[in-house]
């Protein structure tokens, strides 16, 4: 038997798992240290409120058997489908048919397995730098890969050129990590040079709910022509603080096909085939939240986090340090000062602060040189790190 | 952009989307029908108290700040690892180390994303009939595809032959769709001559709580030897009808390697790339039917289902109906009477009985002509299908 050689070409380590065995070592080196952690984009508020009522109704019906759910569609309930319809509609201003949608365990899951569908044998086109699962699962599948180069140069939001002709487009924005968001008029430019090269745009916008700025789209079905070249994956995740719930959609327009056949049949054929859909307690719960009720909760949660990128917009103005991203996204891209590089200033933070952020070079080449801090965390510790920051911090 | 053209391979549709196109048909011109489902095989019976308690007290984990779960580990949480070591240590007598386990969203995902490790280059055998899981997925890599003949010489059981040389075996014992489970001596031929043919055997156990035959493994790891040629997939779905909760695992062992790259390395690089894990609350439900009391809990519900079986073998020997099944699994397996073709069978069985079965011929070239009924159904509710069978299927 022969494995996929394709996963040697794959580098040795992840970044999260560097990050949380270089975090191990120093707390025991210093059992003592109070880390404070800005690294990974994990959410730390509890489940909002209409959230939990509907998972606890739901465990209820799963207790009865006149109630129980067995086998969920593979594709998601009519009753999140058409939460999630309602939410395009209401909340983003794009809409899009419930047969449209496939609900899954996550974004993550999704923007991996749509691969699938696609021939090895297809050149794809990812941002430099970028969330690694772009990266590794094409390696996996030993596809060529280009990179779209992101740097100060274009504000981390590479445009169209000649060079970036591909079959596969990879466009994230709000971005991770970078937290910069391409406008309406930037991502017609996409949309535009994606149907004159037949190119698919896998579009990821995960983080749709940090958008503030009226320019900048929630949904890339908000660009004229999207519907014949893009498929959207979004979650629950960092929308309703799920990540520990696991919930995503990914929305396929009929009419995208090639040569008459249409995407959102392939993707509905792998799934029915390769998963068994979401549990019934996870999408009773994933629908709450875009009811009227659970929306407000969900912005509030949406406003706390807020004010940890705004603190640390504050407080890097004052410090002088050089940034991207914030105002669209609860990622603040730094660039490391003095020209340090992206683990120095990790081993720097880490040594000096006791905080811990997310090296940038992981993110890809031009990652090197800069560091991403979420806002998921505490405000009261946020304001603690940015403090420490200030204080130790020597630019 | 060019799609994967495998998947224009697959036949236009898939077995349970057939039937209940039929059924909603048929429910139409009869809208007074009484139809009884012995088709899918899914669950019936309400979550155990265990899992409902374990359910209410995570959620309540969930609604609080100091408790609350964000991403789960992509390999599953310790504690639900210990549970299932426990499991295969006490109730199988097959010891797994933790770090050989890997929790997922269930079986059907596993035995299906399992193939993302193997070069598409590989000749797999399926036994026919089979789970059309094990086929679809590997037309989809365009994998060449070696069938092992099932059939009532081998009493559905086929054993190793030189013309089954190849590099990834499928065995699902208890099996799906037939009923039939292999002694250790059988499947103890199946490893020795997967080890001669330097292939690896992929090991479906998902009925293995149905096993009440002595003779018969729960788990391919009681056989010498397989720990260095198989991958056993299980799930809680038929173990702790938890099919609308969705969680399964994957055991593989730390020497099972091909020329010193480990399948299980392999395996948790897919994992931890493509998967970000499955939800708290599920892995605490599925812990709790592990211990002692959950224990007890769902092997009553088991010994509900084994009524279904019982009384299905009862009725079909005073019919002189032929089946296979029904002792080890919640399957029954049965011949059509009078040389029937399965879909045939399925048509006589809805407009005479209004009882829904799966078609044989679903699972492959060697199923056709026969039927398979699910144990899965309410008691009384399966009494009053057999009956209607009694009265109205003119033998």
């Amino acid at each position: 038997m022969k494995i996929n050689t394709h996963y040697l070409d794959l580098k040795p380590s992840y970044l999260f798992k560097t990050i949380a065995s270089k975090t191990a070592e120093y707390k025991k080196a210093h059992p003592e240290a109070d880390i404070i952690s800005l690294g990974i984009g994990d959410v730390t508020l509890p489940l909002c409120k209409s959230a939990v009522s509907a998972l606890s109704k739901a465990v209820g019906d799963m207790s009865k058997r006149e109630t129980f759910h067995g086998y969920p569609s593979s594709f998601g309930e009519d009753f999140l489908l058409s939460a999630i319809q309602k939410h395009y509609h209401e909340h983003i201003g794009a809409d899009v048919d419930t047969s449209e949608i496939v609900v899954t365990c996550g974004a993550k899951e999704d923007i991996a397995n749509i691969l699938d569908i696609f021939d090895k044998d297809n050149t794809v086109l990812i941002p430099d730098p970028v969330y690694p699962v772009y990266c590794d699962t094409n390696i996996m599948d030993g596809r060529k890969i280009k990179f779209a180069s992101a740097g100060e140069e274009n504000l981390f939001l590479p445009l169209p050129t000649d060079d970036y002709a591909a079959d596969i487009i990879y466009l994230c924005s709000p971005n991770n990590p970078t937290g910069s968001a391409y406008t309406r008029a930037q991502l017609k430019l996409w949309v535009d040079f994606a149907i004159e090269h037949k190119a698919v745009i896998l579009y990821d916008a995960a983080y749709e709910m940090f958008v503030t700025d009226k320019d900048c789209p929630r949904s890339i079905f908000e660009i004229e022509g999207a519907r014949s070249c893009a498929i959207e994956f979004c979650s629950f995740s960092k929308t309703a603080g799920f990540t520990g719930m696991r919930c995503g959609y990914t929305v396929i327009p009929k009419e995208l096909a090639v040569d008459g056949v249409h995407l959102l049949d392939l993707w509905k054929r792998r799934q029915s085939t390769k998963f068994n859909g979401v549990a019934y307690i996870i999408q009773k719960a994933a629908a709450s939240v875009f009811s009227d009720e659970g929306y407000e909760e969900i912005k509030e949660n949406i406003r706390y986090y807020q004010q940890n990128t705004a603190n640390m917009m504050r407080v890097f103005d004052s410090m002088g340090i050089t940034y991207f991203g914030g105002k669209n996204s609860p990622y603040i891209w730094m660039k490391c000062p003095q020209n340090m590089k992206s683990w120095d200033f990790f081993e720097l933070m880490l040594n000096r602060c006791c905080v811990i952020g997310t090296p940038g070079e992981g993110f890809g080449e031009n990652g090197e040189g800069y560091f991403r801090l979420s806002g998921f965390g505490n405000v009261d510790r946020t304001l603690e790190a940015l403090d420490r920051m200030q204080k130790n911090l020597t630019l």
